[in-house]
Parts: C-alpha cells; structure tokens; sequence
C-alpha cells in the first residue's frame, strides 16, 4: 500500500467544536469542571498526545470559562504545539518540578467557582496516583467518571474520524492477507507475532498494540498470550491482531486452518460446524447493527445463533466492543447495553466458540452503523482460510 | 549484539518471596489488602503482563491468606499461565462479562477481614475507571496507594533485574552510535526517530517506549516531540531513546552536534560552555549517588555545578528518576528527596540546561549505586558526539 496516503487530519474547529460541547456537557451535568489527563479523551479534546507518567499533565475544563492544560514545566513546548494550545483553544499552566501540581489544580477549579467545590469528574484512565492525589487536595469534592460527558461525544465518529478508521481496517487487513500465505507451519506463535506487528508498522500503523496468535489448543483461549508453542498442520490458528493509525485503532480476527500442504489435514467437521456457526452469527449480527437497534440486541442476535447451534455455553465474551481513538471503548456490544446505535457509531462485532483443550474459532469485523445501515471497514474475506500454512 | 544473548529470567521463588514481602508489608501498613491492577506492579508481584483495558484484572493481596489474581472469564488461561498462576502462588478468580468485578472484588475484600472495611492500597497506575467503582463498592474503605508497599521492595533491584536494565542499557548505547553515525541532515526528526524505534526493537527491545529527536532550538525542549523538522548542518541534536528489554527499561540520553561534514559548522563557544557545564554536572553527580547519600544531595550536586556556571534557571527539572520495571519509578533524584541510596538502587543522572529559542544540552547515563560505588550502566561516550551527521 502506499502507506504515505493522504490522510485525514483533525481541523482546528473541531477541536474548538469538541471543547466547546464538553463543556457544555459538563455543565449540563451539573459539574463544576471535567479533568482530563493524558490518554484518550486529552487526544480527542486537546489533539494532545503524552506519555502517561508521574508528573500530572490534566486538561481542566471548567463548566463555564477558559479550560486550562496544566503540564510539566519541561513540557511546556510540546502543549503549546498541541492542536489546542496552538489554536488558542486553552490556557497552558506549567507547573515547576517542585511544585504541587494537584494543589494548582486545586487552585484552578476552586477559581472557575464561587461556591465550595462540589462535583468533578476524572477521564477514566487517569492514574490512581493522580486521582487519589486530586481527592486530597479536593477533599469537598465528589469525583465521577470523565467518560459519562466525553462518551456520548466521542462515540459517534465524524467523516474524518471514520476515514481514519476505515485506513486502520484496511492496513490491518493487509497484515491479515499477508500471514495468512505463511510460512506458518514450524514457526512459534511468538515468532508470527513478532512478524505481525512488524508489518503493522510496515503497511502504515505508528504502533502495533497487540497481536494474538493461537495456535491449535490456545485457539480456544480468547486473549492467548502467544508463546513458544510451535504451529504444526492440521490445527487453527486465531489472528486477532490491531494497531494505531493517525491516532485511531484498527482491530481484526480472523480464524485460518492450516494443512501443511497436506489435505487430508484440512479442517474436521466440528471445527466445520462451530466455524459455520461464528461465521452466521457475525454475519447476522453485522447485518442487524441498523439506527435504533440497542447494543444488547446486536448481541443477542450473534448469541442465539450461537445457542441455537448449542455452543452458547463456549460464547463466554460479548459480541463487541465500540472502537475509535481506544481500541476498546463506547458502544460495547454485550447484553445490558440499552444504548441505541446510531449512524457514525463503530464497533467490532466478534462472536466466538471456544471448546478448551481442543479449538476456537473467532472472526471480527470493525462496523461502521450508517443512516443506510451497517457497513464492515475490513474487507479480508471472513470465509474460512484453509491454507497450506 | 547477539539479540539471543542468554537473558535472566526471574524465578519462580522470587514470585512467592515478592508477594510474600507485600503481604508483610501491607499488614505492618495497617492495610487490609493491596490492590493491584495492570501495570508494573502485576508484573513485579505476579509476572503477569496484560493490556491495561476496561475489564478489571486485579490482585487482591489480603494482610494474611492467599492472594487472589481476579480476572475477565477470557483472559484465565493467560491469568493461570503467569508465573505467579502456574507456581499456584494466587488463587484464579474469572468473572463472566456481565458480572459486577468491583462487586467481587469488595466480596473477596470483605471475606478476608473480619471487621468493617477499613484501609486498602491501589497500585499507582490502576484507571480512576476501576478506582473510582471500587470506591463505589467499598464506600467505607480509605484509599491509598500502592507505591507505599510496593515501591519500598521494588526500588531495590536484585542481580537478575540489573542484568537485564545492563542489557537494556547496552541495546540503547549501540542504537546511540548508530543513529550519532548518520546520515542525519537534510531529514525530519520524525523520520530519525522511526529509525530511532525500529533500531531498538532490531537490537534486542521487545518494544520502543520513546524518542525525542530534539534538533536546532527544538533542543532547548526537554520533552520535545519529534516533528517535520529537517535536521541542517551546523545544530545540536538531544536524543533521549528508552525501549524495554526482558521487561527492564533503557533510557539514554546524547548531545550531538551535526557539521554536515564542514568543519566550519562546528559547536559555538557557547554550546561549548552549556555542553561543558552539563558534562560536568553529569560526572559529579553519578560520583556522588554512593550508599547513605540522600537522593536530594545528588540533585544538589548537579544543580550547584550547573549554577556556578550561571545556568541555574535553565535546568529546569529535576537530576533524575529511578528506573526499572517502569522508565520513571522511585527513586527520584529530586530536591526534597530525603531518601538515603542504598546498593541495587538504579536511576538516571541527566541534568540539561536549555536556551529558549537557541538550544539545549541533556546528558544522560543510567547509574547503579553498589557498595563500591555508583556504576553507570551505559557505556556511549559522554563526551561531545561532533559528527558529520
């Protein structure tokens, strides 16, 4: 692929779009201010990118006034080249290394208000090291999750964001195609791995973040850690693998037998009648992720036919998970999940069957829920791939 | 290097001895039980490594009784493979995808005290996601963290973790000298920083955590974000590269200096001072980090060469940070550190001073303080790197 592709980017007034309705949301919410650290929702606000560490960078979005990004003094510079900073977006607040950066936060919020401090909430990947900190200095205060205000924005995708994705998909399904023509036989699951995210990066991801191989038993093991087993014919081998691209997260599994080059090794008929069984519900489930339909019943659908083909049992996951800036976020696919899909929305739909000490058969789509109904992003066949490995 | 190079694995008995040290030091705390979540303190007391995601994975440390490893249903294969699993060290606990975790976490938590709930320690990195529902579901429980217990035991390294952060720490030097050998001017800091991952992994890193590429007056940045900058001839460039090796991380820092092969493009006599002055502070302050001296003393003894040169408010941070499972963990080489260094103590030293709009100087070793003395682990020349580039 021509991994150096045009590629959306993020205009300045959609970050200036996505602060302004955060705030709006937060005090709607009746918040005094939202903090945000480094992670996900400080990339989808802020276009900020840090490594998540010990000293406090949090983006504080006051429920009315200027959001401020207090950061470490020594990354003053790269906050100010943040889309936001540059942008003009927020206030940049160093802090020095010998500071109480959760006393200037502290500071900050009690400023934004008249009142004593009352309710904050916290994006939820900060640190408890930041959190437990934020509760000290704040001890007034009551503390909820970040993600009940950035959620509902983050969950539904512009064309840009969706682009993005669809460019993860299609690398990743490159990645996929590319293992899939071997060598596979004789080689460690961990040795595929390594080879898998090698050519994550290489077909234009900027981090490949995981690679599941599992091969023959550790196929009915849903998050095998690949290791030395070593792949022989005549066995399966789960690829569940994804990466980051322009920010946002590819994630794709697909299930391949490999004979060795030998056909009577192909696949046995149960291994043919779970394969047939995850292949219909994740066929089922796709085509029913339509506007309106709730999450559960996306579920639903891919677990019945799971059940009815009395596997429901070795279905011991959801069915998916929403997808975006996170591998793993907002809308999850699983039961209990009222949430109405709605166009713009992305999510995997991911049955599987898992019968231990034996096999597993998994097969992941990312899709898209448009106003004209569902789209997958991936494009690799999800037919079963018998290959001489 | 032979990237196979025979590596030191922890044994199993440094496993149960880790935990069995937590567990004592979470009952001398007055703690009911230690908390662990995904991250470095996981694979310190359990060696077990999992993405940090929304499921919670954690380990339950009780004042007294088996600790108990609580997982998502399809990660207990993995769970049950780490070597605290399979040295039966922890007691497995799956809970199924719509199961409350945080509900059996405060169950596990309640059976293993008698009385009401009272004091509990999360490690450091857990997600306000999971903090914030354990709170939910221990209201009457006092939260704080974890690093109490663990850092105490894990600042500490043994003879296997400084093989591998010496392993680490050579990987890094080698990736030092291949990048200083160039070619580097005329191309962007992005495209020298990709090499830059790329060279760690190929020398032995299963992963590249960082890469500043700092060139020109983006050099007076500490934290620099490598960006479309071309590297020209006649400027510095900080290259501040870590990755992690067998679990251990590297972390180095070089100045170098780029003529593009005129010899009339050399350092200025101000660089020169800066680079001299940094130098200095560097050597003094890795002399200095012997047994029974404070942390903050060896941060002073940078700072003072650094001031008498008239630099004092250009080094802005701290002198270093200790180094391990973690990049920056405890100890912190920082003022107001009255932590005494101790044998199998390791951490950086890397002063910087920094020019705003001109350029900066870091340089950065990482030293293991023994009986004898500090030891740097990084072998790279500290001395000027003028290249062609």
């Amino acid at each position: 692929m021509p991994v150096s592709a045009a590629r959306p980017t993020i205009p300045t007034e959609r970050f200036a779009a996505r602060l302004a309705a955060a705030q709006a949301a937060a005090a709607e919410a009746g918040l005094d201010a939202l903090l945000v650290g480094v992670g996900p929702d400080l990339r989808y606000l802020a276009g900020y990118r840090a490594m998540p560490l010990e000293r406090l960078t949090l983006l504080v979005v006051p429920a009315a006034g200027r959001p401020r990004l207090v950061v470490p003094r020594l990354e003053e510079d790269p906050a100010r080249r943040s889309a936001a900073g540059a942008a003009g977006l927020v206030d940049i607040v160093a802090w020095d290394e010998t500071d109480d950066a959760s006393a200037r936060v502290a500071a900050i919020v009690a400023e934004a208000r008249s009142g004593p401090i009352g309710d904050l909430a916290v994006s939820d990947t900060l640190w408890a090291l930041h959190l437990l900190r934020l509760q000290a200095a704040l001890p007034d205060a009551r503390f909820s999750l970040g993600s009940a205000v950035t959620s509902p924005l983050r969950i539904v995708k512009d064309a840009a964001e969706i682009e993005l994705l669809r460019l993860a998909a299609e690398a990743a399904d490159r990645v996929v195609e590319q293992i899939a023509s071997g060598p596979l036989v004789g080689r460690t699951e961990i040795d595929v791995a390594r080879e898998v995210r090698d050519r994550l990066v290489a077909e234009g991801h900027e981090s490949a973040e995981f690679a599941i191989v599992a091969s023959g038993p550790n196929s009915a093991s849903p998050h095998h850690e690949p290791g030395e087993r070593v792949i022989a014919a005549g066995e399966p081998i789960v690829l569940d693998i994804g990466g980051l691209l322009g920010g946002y997260a590819s994630d794709i599994t697909r299930t391949i037998w490999v004979t060795g080059g030998d056909p009577h090794r192909g696949p046995d008929d149960d291994f043919r009648r779970i394969f047939a069984a995850v292949r219909q519900a994740q066929s089922e489930a796709t085509a029913a992720a339509r506007p309106g339909v709730r999450a559960e019943r996306v579920d639903e659908v891919a677990r019945s036919i799971i059940e009815e083909a009395g596997f429901g049992d070795r279905f011991i996951h959801r069915t998916g998970h929403g997808i975006g800036l996170e591998a793993h976020e907002e809308p999850y696919v699983v039961a209990g999940n009222e949430t109405p899909l709605s166009a713009g929305m992305a999510f995997s739909i991911e049955p599987g069957i898992y019968l231990e000490g034996r096999y597993g058969v998994r097969l992941e789509d990312i899709v898209v829920c448009t106003a004209n109904g569902p789209v997958a992003l991936n494009r690799a066949p999800l037919d079963l791939h018998v290959v001489a490995g």
